[in-house]
């Protein structure tokens, strides 16, 4: 292990830097016979890929998937899908600025202590481009989960909430604006303190909340492997994420067990859920929602001290084209790291008993 | 996998229901040459079992930890290590009571719906009493880090909140009442607090932080293995966890990349810490912090409508000696733990660079 | 991974020393609602244990197991299985004549050499006896696998050969002699042989040839987990073991392809089966068979020059009682091994198509 | 788990088909810092490619090996290596011969029964094309390893065997010849023989003995991840691999325990090395080897009895350019698998003891 593997049965690899030649990955255990819709998996590379609107940054990377194996006349074949993403103009750009520099709150500092070499190029390995990869594997364990709707949205920018108990939306609506909330509105709030944001050559944080609808029962498996505990890690795998809550969440430690408690009806559904979905660790047919926290991107357009790594102090400024809030890009990221924490766990489920 | 296992090289492996003859477990990756203090270990041992002070279950489980392989001469041998920790009292309870009745917010439901048959004696398998084995381990795992301080205490009960910045308060004193809180006045407002709730038949929540110091930097392993992540599914691993942050968590979603960056001092260490000592998913040499909500246990002592498996409708409520507010025991379950991520993690950086 | 786990999906993780308080294990995966049959269990426990008969071992260890956890009323509830073996008079031994003393061809001096800290009792770790673990969670692979049968017999010692194909035997006569060989005859011959053997204060080598029938067609997961690859680490990790073949294995090799290639029937059934059940690494139907090769025991009874810890030469003797021959004890272990090989890739083939 | 990935620390994962776009994979796990010579990795790839010879596959594919991450400035930087090798003239052949077609002995009839559907062209995944993915990874590994020796070299074709110690030959004529036989005389008859054989249109089989020299002490994890058995998995996991033995191997069960042990020098090196260079499933310093048999390839230009999916009998004959001796093109192979196996052998032994 070197952390560059993601699931059990239906599980990824990834490997690339921002400015390599290619980003790539191999899916290993995607069943046999699987159809795939390839327009699907593009389409989802579309939602998290650079330029797509205003307020994201310019960067143009097309972030076309070249499929290489596991798939014979449409069909996967059940062997091992490897797939490569082509980096665009990875030769072009200049880095000789960050080359023996630490930007502050990025990877940069860590990885060379670890590592004691960096391929410093716009972040290299710890650059969120490698996320491209997550969403192509997350697109194709979407198809697999057919029947399951996952839906993940901009609850929050900055102080900006949506302030909405999700059965409230229109999921549908998701796409219909640039930032991803589905409340319109709010919508219009975010993009707008966005905008500011990018003005002030700053950035600002955000909250994901997915939801997970018609998940089979019986997902998960106790007691270390907990289907949120699976979620949580997926969630925080991902780059800038600070925190991650399901359910009743931070909220839940404020109530009372009696009032905490989803009563059940007569069918095994329950009248409440502030289980969001999952007891003891295993989906029990309820919807699953959980929120997930995004810090600031630390790229700012504004002049900061930072130190070189010999130790000397100096003053630096982010350059080219970088997200002033990531949390648009990251709803189908989200997205995908769901959809492979379902799979995974579907497909185990299915020999848990005779 | 079906589990039961947490950690790569330092590995856990777990077994055992509630009222088995015995819960236990392998500990295998431990590097030999370790001189074990076994009285650290029950110490860890004593301060989760029931019946250590008046809020928490009254119930009498000596939890004694039997090593069975692996040491030699009171050192460890490199090979696996077996341990067992018997069930007090396992063939006397009557659990009649609940053999067909699915419990409100417990696992009974889900775990009858995946595996078709459960073990409802206890809650069996989903009962927090396989927590004991992972105290077990992380007090070895501690043992193994020997300079790392881990220090886990209660920083909220229900609404009463610590309020105060980790850096304030005095460690040493996490012990020195019963609800596991440093700061002695606000300790006293939780004790009373839980007592009120445990009057009343029900249950609270609350929250764990955790501050690791001293951690070597460049621990964690990326892309999807982050120190972080690894961090949040440990402690989502934990029974009624409901939500993970560290560093700035769910707070630093406001924040502007501006303010939220930590600006390095010239030895690379930062002037601020809003990064919670992770960086890229690897340690930085700074301190380690983060946040655990643990909602309210799920069995009260008042009546509550609920259905059998048949789906007819009934009354009842939690007999015997319950927790009212889990989080005071969670305390050592939350730093075993965090102890277990750590010892695998350094193990693994040791062979990261050549 | 430090080398106590083996399988997948259906896996066991063992600990114990031959000389400890216990050996054990704990198996995960194991499927819910599996009636166990535990005399089946103890039968195979039995087949294995010293002292069963006059050319084996007189050591006296009834080898009874304890099942810990993960059974339910006579049930697997789909949880860990935990389970220990005592280890009889495990106190009384004296080891002092080995303590500082390297044996020749036994793992002293790598075990010292690896781990700097050695249980030298009997063996400790690298003791066969651990392989007591595996006889008990095979016999339950074997349960989950009931169609299949899993035939082990005694195919040679020394230069005694049983020269037939395995068609021509009668596996119902396996246990029918001391030393498991299913042609009377030949049996005779081993057990003389083995007899002589032991009055020398020698030992002798010897083959057991395994054969699977009923074999679901589809198991095995190319391209590095091929059925017979699986197959030959679970033989090559049994103690003492020193060479696996399967289907026409090393005689093949001067097999011409127009005479190795096995013709198919009309149904996909073969008319020879140079193959031995697997193609492409995957079950083809037909009968899977291998065959292990056992050295002699490193312990006799003769005086045999070797260093101490300190390289001092000095003659050393066995003492105690070993077996002449490991050969006729090792057949139940080829047969649990076998098992879980299949088990796991039973489970696992069942997830490989929609 | 899908069979694609090999290795724990020093981790490979392949994927590709003989006749899709390319074949690659990631390396995870090698250490940062490693500084690659690109030369000895093409050097290997060309060992193994098609055309190198007038004995083997007169097939043309360059096999130049692309790198796409984890290297920086010729270093490996700890992250993933993903790299990729094109398939030369992937779209010309015409395969619609083979389409509905089971030919005998290979893995044609158990894909279709496992997967449900697959790719026909020259053997899909099950081709020995994927090999080459292997020696890409090898030859990574052998620079990590590197005061370690690993030669392989071909022992026998058909009956004519090479009959001498393998510390009587020069290893530095392996490549001397095109059958990689370091004894002259022996590897000029098997070459005429292999020449024989493809006038018949037939193929043979053969071995290939593989020697370790100056592994370090200490590798290996026991008990089910011994050395050997890590390494009989890794032979067994090559296409066309029937059987392994180390050490005295098959011969060694008709030898006596007095004449079989190994006895030690003052140093703990020792006087024989009948344990192979492995003892208790650990390296003890001494020279590893072991022997690897090979079927005859089961692709012949000879007319043969097959089936096609519906059943029906035809006959059918191979076409194209294949190999008539597998042997001579294994011995890179072989060699690769070794190098991965210690590689990950030689990391994980660096963290076994304090």
């Amino acid at each position: 292990m070197a952390g560059n593997s993601f699931g059990t049965i239906f599980k990824l690899t990834t490997f690339g830097e921002s400015h390599g030649v290619a980003i790539g990955g191999v899916i290993d255990g995607c069943p046999a016979g699987l159809t795939l819709d390839f327009d699907a998996i593009q389409h989802e590379m579309d939602r998290r890929k650079p330029g797509q609107s205003d307020i994201v940054t310019q960067r143009k990377e097309p972030d076309t998937v070249e499929f290489l194996s596991g798939i014979f006349e449409g069909q996967t074949t059940g062997t091992s899908i490897g797939f490569i993403i082509k980096n665009a103009n990875q030769k072009s750009k200049d880095y000789s600025h960050i080359k023996d520099v630490y930007r502050p709150s990025h990877a940069d500092y860590t990885y060379d202590q670890k590592y004691g070499v960096r391929d410093y190029r716009g972040g290299g390995r710890s650059s969120a481009r490698e996320t491209a990869c997550r969403v192509v594997a997350g697109a194709i364990a979407k198809q697999l989960l057919k029947s399951v709707k996952i839906n993940a949205f901009t609850s929050s920018v900055g102080k900006i909430n949506i302030n909405k108990p999700y059965q409230d939306l229109d999921f549908s609506k998701i796409d219909a604006n640039a930032v991803r909330c589905p409340d319109e509105a709010i919508a219009n709030k975010m993009i707008a303190r966005i905008k500011e944001i990018r003005k002030e050559g700053d950035t600002i944080g955000g909250t994901v909340t997915c939801v997970l609808q018609n998940v089979p029962v019986g997902l998960g498996e106790p007691v270390f492997d907990r289907l949120h505990a699976e979620l949580g890690k997926a969630m925080l795998s991902i780059n800038a994420v600070k925190g991650f809550e399901y359910g009743s969440g931070f909220c839940g430690v404020e109530m009372k067990g009696s009032e905490h408690n989803d009563i059940f009806n007569a069918d095994g559904s329950t009248k409440t859920n502030l289980s969001g979905g999952i007891q003891g660790g295993i989906s029990n047919g309820e919807d699953i929602y959980f929120r997930v926290a995004f810090k600031p991107v630390a790229t700012i357009m504004q002049k900061q001290e930072t130190i070189d790594v010999d130790g000397n102090t100096l003053q630096m400024q982010g350059k080219g084209r970088h997200d002033p809030c990531v949390v648009p890009r990251a709803v189908p990221i989200v997205e995908a790291m769901a959809a492979l924490v379902l799979a995974d766990y579907y497909l185990l489920n299915k020999i848990t008993k005779l």
